[in-house]
């Protein structure tokens, strides 16, 4: 419907996730009549981050060397492995400052329909991680949907051994909601989750 | 919280708008993650849009050369000319396909709070393509709200002169819209702008 190279923009913005063709349109119209506004950057990183971005080797998070920055962290216990299934998954739960440990990020969940298997995830790297026995406990917080519970259970099977916790973070009612519209899922798990209240 | 490169992507992308820190993350991933999806054309027409883009030096609305496609189509109408707020409507209008004039895009609406006064829109401009005695309509199709509205009065008492028939865009029920739910500014406009049926 545009000229030229807005008409590309638009497109270009387009193909974005999440990004509809209103939005791209109102994003397109911003970037080309906002005086204060420059592309300059977003262009510039757009054509790097490919080529900059790295994976780091232990535990698959993001990094820009080797190793992420957790990873490289002395002051993280080393005897502590949280397993994600995404790099956004660290994020949020450093965001908690709840954990210390370090973390292993298997790259998504099990989920045939999609023709992902254990072997399209970093399982075999996490066993490896688990081999000398510096790890004596095992987070799994994957996400607490069918795929997540599909990875969380099969992970929980595998990685069976001795001198090794394995854990699942608490399903349940969340903090500030309301229980009146909790989806029934949610509220028999947070049933079965019930803790006994300490005097 | 992300390492280098991807939290840069991350902070662009979240200048713009609509875009907030959660969308901002979830497309920063799916740049660097899918393998799919190439960010160069995007990289490349951010970098080129505001040096290639630009305005119709008749109606202001978004061009590559001195006028835009709809003033150099010799099919178009001159002696019609439909005004707008921004290049955005003109395509909205051009999706109906029931306008075969000519446009003129002011670049806003009079606003005072934001400081935007006739003199900041292209007013001037229309004036004097009315001057020659070409055009015998202008319709005003600023938006349905406060701004829009203050516009089209302003405009219509302007251009009063012999020989030009000024209108305004009808207000009143969307079409497939439930009159149950319409606010009771646009019931009201609908009762005003009835009209006679026909037998």
């Amino acid at each position: 419907m545009y000229e030229g190279i807005v008409q590309e923009l638009i497109d270009e913005l387009g193909r974005l996730p999440g990004v509809g063709p209103k939005s791209a349109q109102r994003i397109a119209f911003h970037i080309v009549q906002t005086e204060s506004y420059d592309p300059t950057r977003l262009s510039e990183v757009l054509a790097e981050v490919r080529d900059k971005v790295r994976f780091c080797q232990q535990c698959g998070n993001v990094a820009e060397g080797e190793l992420c920055s957790i990873c490289r962290d002395p002051r993280r216990v080393p005897s502590v492995i949280c397993v994600v299934e995404e790099a956004k998954d660290v994020v949020a739960i450093e965001r908690t400052r709840e954990f210390r440990g370090l973390y292993h990020v298997l790259g998504g969940a099990i989920s045939p329909i999609d023709g992902i298997g254990p072997d399209q995830l970093r399982i075999t790297q996490l066993v490896q991680r688990l081999a000398d026995g510096t790890v004596t406990e095992v987070i799994i917080a994957t996400d607490p949907n069918l795929e997540g519970e599909a990875t969380a259970t099969y992970l929980s099977r595998l990685l069976i051994q001795p001198g090794l916790r394995v854990s699942r973070l608490a399903s349940g009612l969340p903090v500030g909601g309301d229980l009146e519209y909790a989806d029934e899922v949610t509220l028999g798990r947070a049933f079965e989750g019930r803790r006994v209240v300490e005097h």
